[in-house]
């Protein structure tokens, strides 16, 4: 395995927004989030969380790794259902505090433990009658 | 202002990951992650978070409200840029902790403070010099 890269601390808020240095911001509980899109069609695919460690091995070894955190436990994507995602690009936000990955996905091209492509498969219905919002399917996810 | 919409509380994992019923989980710190992305280009524009009356405004309103966690408020999108998201589709993701907002942005196209359209526009250089990691700019944002 790959050592940690050490992050450097955020300077100040232009040097952090408007700057060239990677200085991510990681929470109290030592996460940052992190969407995760389809390369191709540039669909969300995913939202999941990094530690420092997952950030590291992410952009060492091009593949996404992400902290579970109802396993607690550091994970690469893919490792028992196949659906490894290769990293085309990663992005960061203006304070530095959210990533956006572009990826590639091996397997049978799905990122959702449900089985669907991506985890985003239920229209939240907007305006709901009072006190009953409620979902729909839809059939591109 | 429209009255907060009461959501019920998640059930079991097949109810959550399955069901029709919008039982959205936010965080120990009350707020649930949301991604925007662009109606007609699909490109993620901002991560955001949402207390629940925010989701409630924005459910009802089909405009997006957040609550912005450095001004501890709530934030009506472009209240003072002009910048408003009118949300053409809102989702939620498999554990209902991450929603997903479609939007149409008024005012100049833009969603980002620093004047761009998207708040990802810089690219984090992937298998970086060790200690290294770096930014670049992207034209597209």
């Amino acid at each position: 395995m790959p050592p940690p890269v050490p992050f450097a601390a955020p300077g100040t808020k232009t040097e952090v927004e408007e700057g060239l240095a990677f200085t991510p911001r990681f929470g109290t509980d030592g996460l940052i989030t992190c969407v995760t899109a389809d390369a191709g069609t540039g669909a969300v695919l995913m939202v999941a969380h990094m530690n420092e460690e997952a950030l590291a091995r992410t952009l060492s070894t091009g593949e996404a790794w992400y902290w579970s955190r109802s396993r607690r436990e550091l994970w690469r994507k893919g490792a028992t259902s196949g659906q490894t995602q290769t990293v085309v690009e990663m992005r960061v936000d203006c304070d530095q505090d959210a990533l956006l990955l572009k990826v590639r996905v091996a397997g049978d091209g799905g990122a959702c433990h449900t089985g669907r492509r991506s985890c985003f498969y239920r229209r939240v219905t907007l305006q709901p009658a009072p006190g009953k919002p409620a979902l729909g399917a839809v059939d591109d996810a």
